[in-house]
């Protein structure tokens, strides 16, 4: 097990659960819940309950899927905290992916003024990306994670073995986030993701815990988002839009398979803008393409995912905010692009093909 | 205009348009939201928009009524917020009772993971106490503000100019939490409360910031209820109950109606648990009686006020959690009584008739 430490709480990667037990004996909670959707409720659950037999878990099971990310289902999760007499001395465990981290947490979290809650993400995108940093909440009118808030868990345990549980396709989908870090700040990192051979074979506790490290450092010197940690955003402000129309779509994509199109796009305004080298361009969106295959985007929805992009949080002076990529490790804040030049970046990944 | 100070913003009470606009000027917020039920949006922003000529407010208008404290009108105006382009660097003033702070700020602190809220309190019962303290949230199952967190406002602006616009009722309500404040913590000022001759002709500024000041006080000894907080629970436990009882019935009470019901029934307990003298009490709650009238709490509900009380977000270990009062003046947190002594102080409170 390897602890990676932050200035209000931990993260624990590998095989922890010595050290949880441990947790939650000294810690004198009044009850223990955990918020699992149908699959972690049956691939996830039991083997938290066999690894801490003497606590009496509370399930709150949910349905998956990002389409329930919604103030419905925190009504759903608050009812049950309240049927079961949940207080400010009760412990929430998320078990699952990002959708159960973020939305869990915004839960527990408003609950009552505040439960302690802990992130035991599940998935790869979520052990590397949504279980670190504190952002917690939910989508609404199809804006992703537009009503939430920013608080810290009592501590995230990342269990690579449940990774052994997924899809091939979600593994993928979390790599994502692993290649953005290395592209925003980790040449050296990007160098080793480039020798992989096989994804499907690989210790992805190997590749988590740099990850990890690089968020790590931006989250801690910019707690709230006001400046450094919108680095985190390449790749997303065109890529939330294409996430958020494609779940509209009879083809919904991962959100990592989205945030590699957002990738792509916004490499090519780094190039515009920042002036990348057109071969670390191509480069980059190749190596995308050949892992994430190539999802057209319908020019006649164009209009549709600017607009999504001016609903982005990190908008500032009504301008659509990105950030950008100078050189491979290195990002640049607070750039913006007109709405020729995004439409352009958009033309570019669709000229892939 | 006079100023109380806590550590992250201050309290401005009195005639204080000319230092509102000057933070206005020297803020450059993106755009400016004010969210009003329908009766501060007729009687109290129009004194806004004149004293402030130069701001473009966007209002977010909503039903009156704690009966809308609820996330279906926090989805109205996080949609409200959406429509107008809101985000992290625009501006919300809730101008309102403590209805519309609670809801308001728990609306502005979720919306885009956080934006600056003012309060603009405009009745006496949120001018003394919800607008001081953080705590914003929605009632949710009956239970009031048990979905909700901790968050500052960057000012709070009192206008006593504002309460003209109220009905006696109002008044009354709001200052029964004046009352609590001198009965936990400053026996003078409980002196002054008895000498006042007549409710309608009071200068309220003079009670007002004597009152500010006890809150104030304790809320930054323990700005999130861990301890000392509770004190200001004297009379809530009870009351509450009572208030989200008669939100149901034909005849709802004002918040300031129930918690007098709330401080006779925990003056009874202060009585039986910490030996407060039973003159003590009969003079208390006669007071209060003479002020708020009687309001018989029917026997054949009492088991559901009891299930309203277990649900107190200050409960322990399952056990309903009090605040009661050895003397005037004086409080102790985190006292417990069992289910038969609290129907007894329901008896009690009955008796009085």
């Amino acid at each position: 097990m390897t602890t990676v430490s932050l200035p209000d709480y931990a993260i624990f990667v590998g095989d922890f659960w010595s050290e949880f037990r441990n947790f939650l004996s000294n810690t004198s909670y009044s009850r223990h819940f955990v918020i699992v959707d149908e699959h972690t409720a049956r691939y996830c659950m039991p083997r938290l309950q066999q690894q801490t037999p003497d606590i009496n878990w509370l399930p709150i099971i949910i349905p998956p899927g990002e389409q329930h990310k919604n103030i419905q289902t925190c009504n759903t999760i608050w009812q049950q905290l309240m049927d079961n007499n949940a207080n400010r001395g009760a412990l929430v465990v998320n078990l699952g992916g990002g959708v159960i981290g973020d939305m869990g947490g915004f839960c527990a979290s408003t609950f009552k003024r505040g439960m302690d809650f802990v992130q035991m993400p599940t998935t790869l995108l979520s052990q590397v990306d949504a279980s670190i940093g504190g952002k917690l909440g939910i989508d609404f009118m199809q804006v992703k994670n537009s009503i939430g808030l920013f608080r810290n868990p009592q501590g995230v345990w990342i269990d690579p073995a449940f990774l052994q549980t997924l899809p091939f396709r979600e593994i993928r989908s979390g790599f994502a986030e692993i290649i953005k870090h290395s592209l925003i700040a980790d040449p050296g990192e990007w160098e080793r993701i480039q020798a992989i051979q096989n994804l499907e074979s690989i210790t992805w506790s190997d590749f988590l815990l740099p990850s990890l490290q690089i968020k790590k450092d931006i989250v801690i010197a910019d707690p709230f988002e006001k400046g450094l940690r919108k680095a985190l955003n390449f790749g997303h402000t065109i890529g939330h839009a294409v996430e958020g129309m494609a779940l509209e779509s009879e083809h919904p994509l991962l959100h990592g398979e989205a945030i590699a199109i957002g990738m792509i796009c916004e490499t090519y305004l780094s190039h515009r803008i920042l002036g990348l080298p057109l071969e670390t361009l191509d480069f980059i969106a190749g190596f995308l393409v050949r892992i994430y295959g190539h999802h057209p985007l319908a020019e006649a929805l164009y209009v549709d995912y600017l607009q999504l992009m001016t609903q982005d949080k990190k908008n500032e002076n009504n301008q659509i905010n990105f950030s950008l990529i100078p050189d491979i490790g290195k990002v640049k804040v607070n750039q913006t692009a007109d709405k020729m030049l995004i439409r352009e970046s958009l033309d570019y990944y669709n000229s892939m093909v």
